[in-house]
């Protein structure tokens, strides 16, 4: 089965290739998903690199309790606000068998207050600190949870916006605000590092809005990137949260000078809708296209012959080759993991169609060898990233093979980022008056454009073009100007996207 | 503060152990634990070893709902009777904020058909195999799942018995019945030798009884562990379910006569409750013994100076040592992971209070330098699991101390086994009457007796002595006898013990 083309309906070829790559699918249950195997290979590959980009910076994992008291919302205001809201509710502790009738909820069996399914665990934890910071001492604080949180949300899409999804969620508290500050720029240095070196997408940084930061946090820090269809997907963030949650838990600590204080706090936090804007970024018609750095499988091997009398030859030629590059020489590039191989060995089908599956599953490099390659002792490499012949090297010899593959790798990485940035580069337009944005607005791209600072105008702007502020970069040009929709003052252009 | 000795108070001792060494706590959530850092590296470490053992032997990773439609559990009428009691059932889906009120369940909100948070996964998974299997050639489908479980416990115990817990649960589907029963074996066999390689904890293998083993199983195998008070641990099962969740969801595949058949099935799990279970296998008086391959930390160094001028040079010899560690060869037995070590730089304490630090904290090897030692580029190195002068070598030369460690930690593995395995088998007794088997029950130990097989007798037993089958170990010796309790006829003794 063919994909539907981008071209002629982007959505459905999202979930076309979702569902033929076997990432993900729909469940039983509304709103979340079942990632597949082959989805799921792919987050662990993102969770290694993120976990140790989070240990490199001095954290620790812990966990903590899926479930929160009702009470714990409605203790930090804003948070009560923003997530008291679409929530999974446990009202209920027992079920009970009724011969011939199924089960039923046993109505014996009430909470006595009722307990909320994570929607993100601010609350929890810092009911938890409580009793761990009493002392300077006990500070800085650096934990990370890697945990799946449930918000119910009415319209669903695959890894984008999911009921139930998996994500980490880190959850620092300091001694000082400036401490605090420092770490919240170093995680969204962290998320744009991961988003691209790993990802190969290329992110905006910057804070974001009054209008769109998390509730309770003092502000978001965010990294922002350009899905092919020109929408924006909010692919990570980074919460000051103040002394929000401090004083709302009373964690509070004693400093060097013997004085209490309420702690300083940080959370950040990336989910499985980095998969989602993976996809997005790199894939094409003919299906996924994988970064090497988060590739589960690097290379496959498709051996070719007609008769019965060759298969041995080539096979055999196909592992030994398989073995030189899985025994290459480990590089830090791939976190000393060695270079993934396969060999397809299905005998039910033919080279093509193993050609257009391979493709379909974004296998990064795919390597073609038959009897007259055997003969040369060469092979054929083809790159994923470039289908058809201009992607395609004859004659690669087989004896050189591995380390051609292992200097391919970081090319094709790098050509992706290259290429999702001219992409994005040359979406990224400017208006000046606020009719000249009406119309850009209806074309793909982020724009630039002036703003006065003011919620309400946002909130006009988001209601008349369905148009958000995603980030205000931080490394955007200092230029004055007018609000392009109330004329005020602005220091600098933001920017705006329809988003995910 | 000291914890209590074990011969005053075993569960007093465990908690205090847990608490002081920083490992986990009770939430402000019933049932429900945090896992504190130092806690949950030492699952990371599990998870990791297993992960890899269920990689190897041909298993992935994927990821399926928290939430489990209630009319599901109905479907497979042992499971009904068995999980469909104690689970977390989540009616609605919002909260309204209320000004000055807080928070309350919107009453609106109220789910068609309510949800329940897994107790265990299996009609779910099953429910979405029926789409992923169609022919012989979909099998086997061999799949794992790393997941938090909830299951409403009244009387919990931190890591051996908690509302919500963490662990994996494999569930594979096969064409043929003996393919499933060998899938079932192979995985307790993987147990088995994590258990005994990696947690150093000597288990029995085999089947359950009848009237122990899992809900809609047709058998169970497990290990079983004994703790130091002589009580058993249900350590890890695996199951062989038949075609049970096949009829149950309609699972039906096209073998390769091109019949239509139901697929077979096995699940099995191991969870945080081996957390518990190596604590109360090697942990002593002091604190927290941990075997070297699932110890995050494998050597702390304590640097020993009185005056300030002594200082640099320890610190300097310390950092050189602890470098040299680090930088020792990889080894197959580490999974090719570098020794960690850490230097203890904290200046506001002494070094007695550091030694006892890391005792409390199980750390494998403690290595102590001061001006004396340096003179003679000597160090002394401690054994944690022979704790006094008994485990510490004095004059090892600074030089050859990497080896020295990287040759003691299998040794100091493999003497922490020996240990266990001695204990457990000196507290395996044998009773030949109901009488003897009363008398012998109140000591702590597992009890080898003729049992006739029937579950009714299983159950008597139960109910007066609080002792129930552990075990029927696949070794055991082939001895025909009568049952205790009945005089019926038996085949071989089975293992009996009041267990966790």
């Amino acid at each position: 089965m063919a994909i539907t083309k981008r071209a002629d309906d982007y959505s459905q070829w999202y979930l076309d290739l979702i569902f033929q790559a076997g990432l993900a699918e729909n469940s039983a249950v509304r709103g979340c998903m079942v990632i597949k195997p082959t989805g799921f290979a792919l987050w662990e590959k993102m969770q290694a690199a993120l976990d140790r980009m989070f240990k490199e910076t001095g954290h620790v994992n812990a966990y903590f309790p899926l479930f929160i008291p009702k009470s714990f919302l409605a203790k930090e205001e804003q948070m009560a606000e923003g997530f008291a809201k679409e929530c999974a509710v446990v009202t209920h502790y027992r079920l009970k068998a009724i011969p011939g009738q199924g089960v039923i909820v046993d109505p014996e069996a009430k909470l006595e207050e009722e307990l909320i399914v994570r929607p993100t665990s601010e609350t929890i934890i810092w009911n938890t600190y409580k009793n761990w910071i009493q002392s300077w001492r006990d500070l800085p604080l650096l934990i990370n949870q890697w945990a799946n949180v449930v918000r119910w949300e009415m319209r669903t899409r695959l890894f984008l916006r999911t009921a139930e999804f998996l994500w980490q969620e880190g959850h620092t508290a300091h001694a000082t605000a400036s401490e605090a500050e420092e770490e919240t720029r170093r995680m969204v240095e962290v998320y744009r590092q991961f988003a691209e070196e790993y990802l190969a997408m290329p992110v905006l940084v910057g804070p974001k809005s009054e209008g769109q930061k998390f509730p309770g946090a003092i502000y978001t820090l965010c990294i922002e990137a350009m899905m092919q269809d020109g929408k924006a997907l909010q692919a990570g963030t980074s919460h000051f949260l103040g002394q929000n949650f401090a004083k709302a838990f009373d964690v509070q600590f004693t400093n060097a000078q013997g004085q209490r204080e309420y702690a300083w706090a940080t959370s950040w936090g990336v989910s499985t809708r980095l998969i989602g804007g993976l996809i997005m970024t790199h894939s094409d018609d003919l299906g996924l296209v994988l970064p090497p750095r988060v590739a589960p499988l690097h290379v496959v091997i498709v051996p070719i012959f007609r008769k019965e009398d060759e298969k041995l030859a080539v096979y055999e030629a196909a592992h030994t080759l398989a073995k030189s590059i899985r025994e290459h020489p480990r590089s830090a590039w791939l976190n000393y993991e060695p270079i993934t191989v396969k060999v397809d060995d299905r005998e039910q089908h033919q080279p093509g169609w193993k050609f257009a599956d391979w493709e379909l599953k974004g296998v990064p490099i795919r390597i073609e060898l038959g009897p007259k390659d055997l003969e040369k002792k060469t092979c054929v490499i083809a790159r994923r990233d470039i289908p058809g012949k201009e992607g395609k090297q004859m004659g690669i010899p087989l004896e050189g093979a591995a380390q051609y593959i292992a200097d391919l790798l970081p090319q094709i990485q790098r050509a992706l980022f290259d290429k999702a940035k001219k992409f994005r580069d040359a979406h990224l337009r400017t208006a000046n008056t606020y009719d000249e944005f009406k119309q850009m607005i209806e074309e793909p791209g982020f724009i630039w454009a002036h703003w006065d600072g003011q919620r309400q105008t946002e909130e006009l702007i988001a209601a008349e073009t369905k148009a958000t502020i995603r980030c205000i970069p931080f490394d955007r040009p200092i230029e004055q100007g007018k609000c392009m929709v109330t004329g005020a003052p602005s220091h600098g252009r933001v920017i705006f996207a329809r988003a995910y």
